[in-house]
């Protein structure tokens, strides 16, 4: 067998499926070979005590995106990027966004000019359409599928970006034809609509209102009708940031029928809860997401998801603002009523670690379903897969090496994104990824930041939907 | 590296994760290597066009089991892991039955003397227990799970076999504790001999009557039943053979609330409905098993129940009786009323054949998941994983190398069990196991046997309730 | 006891809970004495062998109203309450229909005219709201409901009529505050428009396409998002029309978690399939209503629901257009597109009949059952009761004298609508209304009729939210 | 009009339908007249700003029935029916229990001497059924539903009682054959015993315990099974004194399905908790019943199903032993562990005082659901209808006066029962009968007991299933 760029040896290597010992050997940035031992390396790493899992991929993060107000992302592609190594993560698939009026090219052109040499990992772009205009579905839609852009977002709400039932319903006609996976934010806008007005009209501004105007039952309906369009044009659709037992029930009746409806979940509906923005003056702010963080049972509840296998992906749904800045939290400064907190929290960096130390560590969930959950059922339902998200032989040599037996507390300073707060502040997690390794390029290794800017590769994706069979 | 003892080219390996294109080196039995090239094997496979596949499991099958009347099962260990070798299947797991009054340690002792010696690949025993004295309970059982019989089987019905509702709890306690499985045969003993007896009082006996003496709800109820007690201890259990939809939702409510409820389910409720017991004169008798095969939505539901994740393991239930037998279907030469027919149909060899096209090569599962259902989870579930389940390094080189394009045309004179018939008569498949490998020894190749009786080993079992945490 | 104006005998009295023998006296219109024996009337009727019955109240039908198109409604409230009568009902609530841009008081002043003095029985009118503007559901609501119209109707579907979730919401917050009773017509209009956009693009223009362009998922989404507006603003909904399973479903699982919707159900999902469209030529144009008629199985679904409760009233959702008629189901002569046909069939005069002979005669259900869906409940849900909806002392005396062994088949030339066809037509039923009173006065004699119109009386409803506490 | 017995004037009559203001007339015992004014009678009442109800029927109480143990019952038929006739309460249906190797005729017997001569009011008996000899289900049992004993009871726990499920599908095919309702005490008996074991070896005996050894899932499973053997059968069965909501969904879940399945439900599981048991010493004995309160949640979910029709009936499962006495709680004055405590609370007198004040004054339910739970439904199931349970012509003259304006704190020393305690002590109520009527008989008036014991009839009832059509 020929010599190996690098070898990974006696670590403890994972995939989906299978847990086992085995070195590792990488020619090339993809695996070679993985066999009960390897010598013939150039170079060596020894994983003795580690787990050798595929890299992360964060499928639901927002970097450098505009917010339509005077709000800014604190992170752009390089220090998210960064942030996202240092958490474990070798793929990201950040949104470009076409806002109303544009062009889906020129959406595209434009966050390229964003990304493309900033990047120090793997990336590749969900869409999100806002103006779906016959040109749109008809062109350029097609035309970005065939071009590695395989899926794209839908929102029910949100003003600037949500869609009607009837353009929903064209673009999953489109997502079918051209085999792209479509997902869909699921809150219903006229509902919080309705309830911000009444809150606003009682006084209710303080961010904590933020939860009453997007109760559970709000993003039961969207969810339900969501799965109802999924249905009706019978391809299949992915429900992000599923934050409890309302719409989780929704999606299990769907995949009780047998529909093809795949769900993501996200940290914040595991460990914070709707206190997190009951906090003193506008300290909340920092939590104000959407949908919110619920309570307790909900956690429950999601867990329970991650678990049953009605929820494929944990991602972070990172969207990144400053607290202690006028262009953040506090919008040109002002605390203001929560209807205009910019929404988003970040998380990029802690995503694996928390859910393998509450998920793993505490006895929730096998490590095969930690890997399925955060790297290889992103990379199957989005199209990268097999380049992504398995240790297999052919794939792209994305390794994070991990110590089980690592504590450490959260805190921001320890983070490596632009944000000056993490929600997760103080907790203690066991288990932290030590070495990152994007196609054979170690990029973190124990904290030190070793890849350039520049050196991740935008993804052409393939289409998942020529993949996919039943569910996952 | 090392020199290997078989090497199998070119080939298109599968995990229950994934999907590649290797090749895949053994020693002494076991994996040693994969890798995108393999060449220095002492013996090579040009697997091109194939799929490598880890050998079949088959957790549900009967051997030379007595039956408590005149009737003889036409399988003994030898015909009946020929039979399974020719399928695909590289190991099973048969019961052994502990007759009423009888010792644990005497019908185990009893069960290696029928198939010690005799079997063409690896095998281990479920137990059977029917009589669940305080020694068994506190002593024999326990040793017995020890020493790696770590499943056992319960029935809710047959008079000779049955528990009731306090011996079963006793005996899932005994599994929490000693991490055992617990399988659950799921029939309302009682429901079942009232119908029996209302349909003889009506002179209702023909073949046909055995599916109205088991409608779909006396399944549900004992589901129910089964699925409460598990509840109740706190401990998994994998109700086997399940038939339909009414018995899935109970699964599914269950498995929606966090309860660790596994299933299992059978060629028979996919390919055969209550018609094929509705036959000229005695003809129905073939098809005589319990639950009995239910209709067409329930097949409907019984797929999307493989699909979705609801049953984990997909198994022959294998209770094999002649035909044209004075000891078989016809006991003592007689057409009997249908209550007096035995009970069981053979499929050891046509299982993953028939899984295999109408799954895999039909479009409605990945390949991933029918290695999952036929080889991974029954391994995961019983403690035979990562030894058996899986290609991963370290693991037993079972192996089925599978020709997706071979057309076949089930017919009883092509397999290779004892009995005179099968239920699947004249079914066509593409896709068929052409070569057959047990920890590196060729069993059988394109027909033809190589492998010799008695080559199987006995599988010392590990404790299931260690290594699962969670569903599936 | 003083002189009676009309005295009952010798009936067979029943209301929505007693089924009893007894005469009944009438005074002023009114009730006035139920007792064993009553002689003293200056009238009297014998009612051996019959049963005596609160009078029907039909609360969805539609007479002379608007289409806006070139169809032209057939029956008026002239021929409209006449046939209502001779079907044994004897208050009817139509529709006011406010159209977009006209003011309420506008609206309602014109459904006077069309109504006023031409009445045989006493009638009702329920809003229909297309223009919710703050003038309206601040003002002029407020002030209707006030004034004894109580109830109103929201479409979620048909473009001239259809609001939005938004407006939705206010309407029923109005409807919260002020007492009245919101009436939903559930289907997704988007979903409609996109089906039948493909549907048409495909050249399935036939009316059976119109079954095809509404499928049950359509009517469950749009059900499902009707509850979630309830739910939010906390107050009750009715569901007109529910069509079958699906929508039931919904319905079910909203009262199962303790949420006050109800639901109205009517012949049509008896009695007729999409069958009954799929017919040759332009011939099942004569069953186009939406939501359209589904099948067997859903027939079974919706008389369960009758039966257990999910739906409380049975109404006819009369909305009657001639077959052969320029301004009836062929608009301008035409055989058109099933998207442009009249929605809408006739069932007036039908509708007691119907449910009386296949609910009370082939016992589905008690006689009590068949007064509460058929009366007494619409009478409580709509502000009707204690005047109408039952024969209790003080009430009004609204009475149809049922002849439960008259078989009769439905012809159209029986009926005394002025539709030139009946859905029904040859249906044979046992059970017919052979005498019916209003307020006192004998209206209906075996077939003549001898109320004069006009003598109807418009009829101020209460607030049915400050009577109705828990579901019905 | 024939001049009355007795007119009761003024009052707010309510049936389970209607609520009007009418004078009622009393001839011979039963209602001959309801009009809107009635002058002729020998003797008035006036109930000017009281409710005139049907008087409450209690079908489920336990008086002088062995228990099996040296505790005794401390209410006979005279003390009981006092009790009850001081509550409001008409008509009671205790149990005759046939013992096990006792005939059924013996049986009935013995508790015609217990009660003949002593009840102040109305009565008549369930039979529960402990030995289902061939006799008995094919001769005595069918005889004595002919006879007028048509209900009968089974027990699914405590080893005295329960019966198989072979034992249970006999009787139900009696019922189904002889038009008599099963009522079935739904917990399963084996996991009971098993948890019993489990907290006996734990030292885990105080009385708060006895609700560790049934918890709901106990009570789900068997209300499952129940409903199995309904459904298998045929034939309508009555869950009696549902607790909560496990076992409440399985019985929603089959009227869904359109199984006639009707359900109890008590005070017990509105107004107590588990908490009630969990006291200092001996104390918690006082609630130890079967099966258990539940909790809170629990609870509002039990008030969900008396409004949304899933339980029909409301009695208080009256079964009284002291607390301090030697047969009481205390058998032989000891302190007993849990599982030896006596099961049974009193509540004859309380029962309809609650729900009144916490169901209709505090507006959870319509005075017509308060009518239809406590009498009228009772009456319709178990064939007393209509000469109870209404307040019709021709119906028994039971009646009761409420003062809807008194109010009352419930403490044992008001009441009339022979125990010492009440589990409802220090509750307040809105709400009290005032005077109650049997056959026109004045039995207590403001506080006096004016009737005489032996003045109850025994009431020969009606086969409910000749009646009965589809769910109440």
């Amino acid at each position: 067998m020929a010599e190996f760029d690098l070898v990974i040896k006696n670590g403890k290597i994972a995939t989906s499926s299978d847990v086992f010992d085995a070195d590792l050997g990488i020619i090339d940035g993809r695996i070679a070979a993985i066999a009960s031992s390897l010598d013939n390396g150039k170079r060596e790493i020894d994983a003795s005590g580690k787990f050798v899992l595929p890299g992360g991929i964060d499928a639901h993060c927002h970097f450098d995106q505009p917010t339509g107000d005077d709000s800014i992302m604190a992170d752009d592609f390089l220090t998210g990027t960064r942030s996202a190594a240092y958490g474990g993560t070798t793929t990201i698939i950040p949104f470009a966004l076409q806002m109303q009026g544009q062009s889906l090219p020129d959406a595209i052109k434009d966050y390229h000019l964003r990304a493309d040499g900033k990047c120090y990992i793997d990336y590749a772009f969900h869409l999100i359409i806002t103006d779906p205009t016959p040109q749109l579905t008809g062109q350029d839609l097609p035309a970005a599928i065939a071009d590695g852009y395989t899926s794209f977002k839908i929102y029910m709400t949100y003003d600037s970006l949500k869609l009607n039932d009837r353009q929903i319903l064209d673009l999953l006609a489109t997502a079918k034809k051209e085999g792209a996976m479509p997902m869909i934010h699921a809150e219903n806008a006229d509902c919080i609509d309705w309830l911000t007005s009444q809150l606003e009209a009682d006084g209710k501004t303080a961010p904590f209102y933020h939860t009453q105007a997007r109760p559970a039952l709000v993003e039961r309906e969207a969810t339900h009708r969501a799965v109802t369009l999924s249905e009706l044009v019978g391809t299949p659709v992915l429900i992000v940031h599923v934050s409890g037992k309302e719409a989780l029930e929704q999606i299990r009746m769907a995949q009780n029928r047998g529909i093809p409806i795949y769900a993501e979940t996200c940290p914040q509906y595991l460990f914070l809860s709707g206190d997190a923005l009951d906090q003193e003056g506008f300290e909340g702010a920092k939590c104000v997401c959407s949908p919110p963080p619920r309570d307790e049972a909900n956690q429950k509840f999601v867990w329970r998801s991650l678990i049953n296998g009605t929820c494929q992906i944990f991602s972070s749904d990172h969207a990144p603002f400053k607290f202690e800045d006028d262009a953040g939290k506090k919008v040109n400064g002002e605390e203001a009523p929560f209807s205009k907190i910019p929404n988003g929290i970040p998380g990029v960096e802690t995503r694996l670690p928390l859910l393998f130390s509450a998920g793993v560590m505490e006895g929730r969930m096998d490590l095969t379903r930690f890997v399925a959950l955060t790297s290889t059922n992103p990379a199957k339902l989005y199209g990268l897969y097999p380049q992504k998200g398995s240790l297999t032989v052919g794939s792209d040599a994305d390794i994070v090496i991990w110590d089980p037996d690592k504590h450490v507390q959260i805190n921001n300073e320890i983070l490596h994104h632009a944000v000056d707060y993490t929600p997760y502040e103080g907790i203690d997690v066991q288990g932290w990824p030590v070495t990152v390794i994007s196609r054979g390029d170690v990029v973190v290794d124990y904290g030190e930041l070793i890849g350039k800017p520049g050196r991740g590769h935008f993804i052409h994706r393939t289409k998942p939907l020529e993949t996919l069979h039943g569910l996952l």
